[in-house]
């Protein structure tokens, strides 16, 4: 049989989150005064129960039975060996895949998603805001608040709103509400479109917009919820990795690399922070983030402190960035296109913990067609990334005459994104390049902001 | 908990299909003279050992290897006890899922895509052709031909493939060939556009040139391939009910009532015939196919001899029928708009063993919404039509005071059907009825045919 899955049983799903706060040292987020961040500050914007975990340094953080309980309809998701990937490679690696794109929503997404509605509703929270760009997230927080009661907003992009129709519908169905940003219910947004009416809108704003929603609701039942980048998010994201590691020992393998896409960065860390765990206690395991190359936060960017918005409402982050007002090349993985990366993320990057890696658009779908056509399922354009890194790493192995165990999340399924393999199979579109001119301009918004230390937790 | 699924491992999937026509008696398809069709006829368009398979009256048939290889990708499916649904509902009926649409393309059609292609490979076939409506059918068929090397070409209804651009992506991602029908390809296609140089096309219209273009390829290394209706292609869903059985069986269950939609017939099929298998030998078990008003073949239609295609290249086959040149009304479930019903799942509906409904399009797509937000699965346009009889019968068991165990097929998603929810949404959807008189006029054309006997199998 080529099909080789592993899968865990129900009582099998982990049931505390791996938090990786308690194995780094990082950089305090800073607030407007320079001073570091009180969670009380954050108490307008978020739940104080989510702040807890966003300041957490305890290292197993348990997921409670209400989260377990919805998470069950889709988790333990499968490990699969891509034996017609390995075969039409012709290389001796064994290559295993966590398959995220088994959710309702279809992507990683909703692991977090679903933590965040419990812990809003928790807090008593009636009402999540919330922004979306290529639509992943907005679809994910709707279905977790149809499933906690709550109700959801969120603002879209207004050109992905206009590109993406069936986004919204996604939403609907789950009975959240799709607003194309900028639109006329904040102050934020009626002001950029009084000065232009015709802006196609940007994650920037959306974010802007959603805050504004969330701490101007009169009642105080609204908060915000975000898909990425936090602390708090990654921790959720980890019971992929830790499903992952269980998966593995069970056929008595444990990766020599370890991939994932990386934008924000949450997949990536979800699947990627316990074995960084393990790295960090002498085992060896290469850990690949992948960027796409118009996007280059990891492998090109500095770290420093920037704020996560266009609009600067955030804290200043320690983080690789770009500039807080970087437009990116208009590539498909919409998921990718942010100017920053996960705190986390970029701690073990200035660390040397994980080695980051960028791939260019047209490569990235030729690996996705390769996989659709071997493994049978149709690649998110965000998931393309980390498998043209796969191929080239599988090759690699190949020209070695080596072994290797590779590991990669596919974070998602690309169906209801299939206008971009429509554009690539007409030949339309293309490869983007960051010019180093272009990048030096783009920083230059973060020159008179504080530096972050070079930390070692070691 | 309220998540409650009964997973199966990998070896205990079905190894071997369950032909029900060892079970009855049917009448025979007839040909252009008026006798029974032999299996020679048949050669020039299927490959013979699917032709063996359509009038085999063994009742056990072996799934091959490789074939299982394949469906084990995705099976076995998942059984879901929908609790979510029963609470909202407050009935004391115990509600079972098999959710069919975790397969790659979305729905249970890969399940006869996988056989059929791996027939046409062993015969030696190296190309096959297929018509699509909705594009369900197309996309699963593009699937299961890259998985053995074949080429695959599908001609799509012209109004479909404009509305629908997702669909031909993804045939394209599986590396499929997909042409708005009709088309200049087919001596078919060219002489109707010459008529009609703007017509929206018809399923009829691309039977017929899929049928063309497979019959007229001078290799001869070209055969066809129909998603339904054939008693082949309802014997490879067979597995689904197969498995469900297992897994009812697992938890100590059996269903008191079973529920699939139903257009031509095979993903009804494939719940139900192991269960009427059950009601033949004496069990006590409700068995419901679920049409749209719209298209009432079983709930209206005579039971008579009609063609499967408007073109009337088909032979006569023994079923429910509108009438082969029956246009059905443009409801959003494409797969379920078709003038007749498989001859198998007619002639248990002759003898009282099966007992149809139907629904309404507002109706259905109110309890697709209600189930996308308790069960958290989008359904697919065809799927809601199942489902509003399922709240229905679980209403009329809460009324009633009854626990009863319903089980019925969750056929696939909706995610590339979301125009249909939009327009839901909108409050563009609309409900159709037949009227006595124009179902009287569409009936008029079999009215000279030979009329089928009405066979007992008891």
């Amino acid at each position: 049989m080529k099909t080789q899955k592993v899968i865990l049983n129900s009582d099998e799903i982990p049931r505390q989150w791996y938090n990786i706060q308690a194995d780094i040292k990082m950089n305090p987020p800073l607030g407007p005064d320079g001073n570091p961040v009180t969670p009380d500050a954050l108490a307008p914007v978020f739940p104080m129960n989510l702040i807890e975990q966003e300041v957490s340094d305890q290292r197993w953080i348990d997921i409670p039975e209400a989260v377990l309980d919805v998470l069950s309809m889709w988790r333990p998701t499968p490990l699969v060996r891509a034996t017609r990937l390995e075969e039409v490679l012709d290389t001796p690696a064994k290559i295993y895949f966590k398959n995220e794109s088994v959710s309702p929503p279809g992507s990683h997404k909703p692991n977090t998603a679903v933590a965040q509605a419990y812990y809003n509703k928790e807090f008593g929270i009636k009402k999540i805001t919330t922004e979306t760009g290529a639509g992943q997230w907005g679809s994910a927080l709707s279905f977790a608040c149809s499933q906690f009661g709550l109700e959801c907003k969120v603002y879209m992009v207004r050109i992905s709103f206009d590109q993406k129709p069936y986004r919204k519908s996604m939403m609907e169905a789950w009975g959240g509400k799709c607003i194309p940003s900028p639109s006329m219910a904040t102050k934020t947004g009626a002001e950029i479109l009084k000065n232009d009416p015709d802006t196609p809108g940007s994650l920037g704003i959306a974010i802007s917009e959603a805050i504004e929603a969330a701490v101007t609701d009169p009642s105080g039942e609204t908060r915000y919820s975000l898909g990425s980048v936090l602390n708090h998010v990654l921790l959720h994201q980890t019971i992929i990795g830790l499903e992952a590691k269980k998966q593995m020992e069970k056929i008595g393998e444990y990766p020599e690399i370890v991939i994932g896409c990386a934008g924000g960065g949450s997949n990536f860390a979800g699947l990627a922070f316990p074995f960084a765990s393990d790295k960090m206690n002498g085992r060896d395991v290469e850990i690949l983030p992948v960027e796409p190359s118009a996007c280059p936060t990891l492998t090109r960017a500095p770290f420093v402190y920037d704020h996560g918005d266009t609009a600067k409402f955030t804290p200043l982050m320690p983080m690789h960035s770009l500039g807080h007002a970087f437009v990116p090349a208009p590539i498909h993985a919409g998921g990718l296109r942010y100017h920053g990366m996960a705190p986390l993320v970029s701690q073990l990057a200035v660390e040397g913990i994980i080695d980051p890696r960028s791939v260019s658009q047209l490569k990235s779908y030729e690996a996705g067609v390769t996989l659709a056509r071997t493994e049978g399922i149709i690649p998110a354009p965000e998931t393309t990334n980390a498998l043209a890194c796969v191929i080239e790493e599988a090759l690699k192995a190949k020209a070695e005459g080596k072994e290797k165990v590779i590991l990669f999340n596919w974070s998602g399924h690309g169906l209801v994104d299939l206008g971009a393999y429509e554009k690539y199979f007409a030949g339309e579109l293309k490869d983007y390049s960051l010019s180093e001119e272009d990048q030096a301009k783009s920083e230059s918004v973060f020159k008179d902001f504080p530096k972050p230390e070079i930390l070692s937790s070691k």
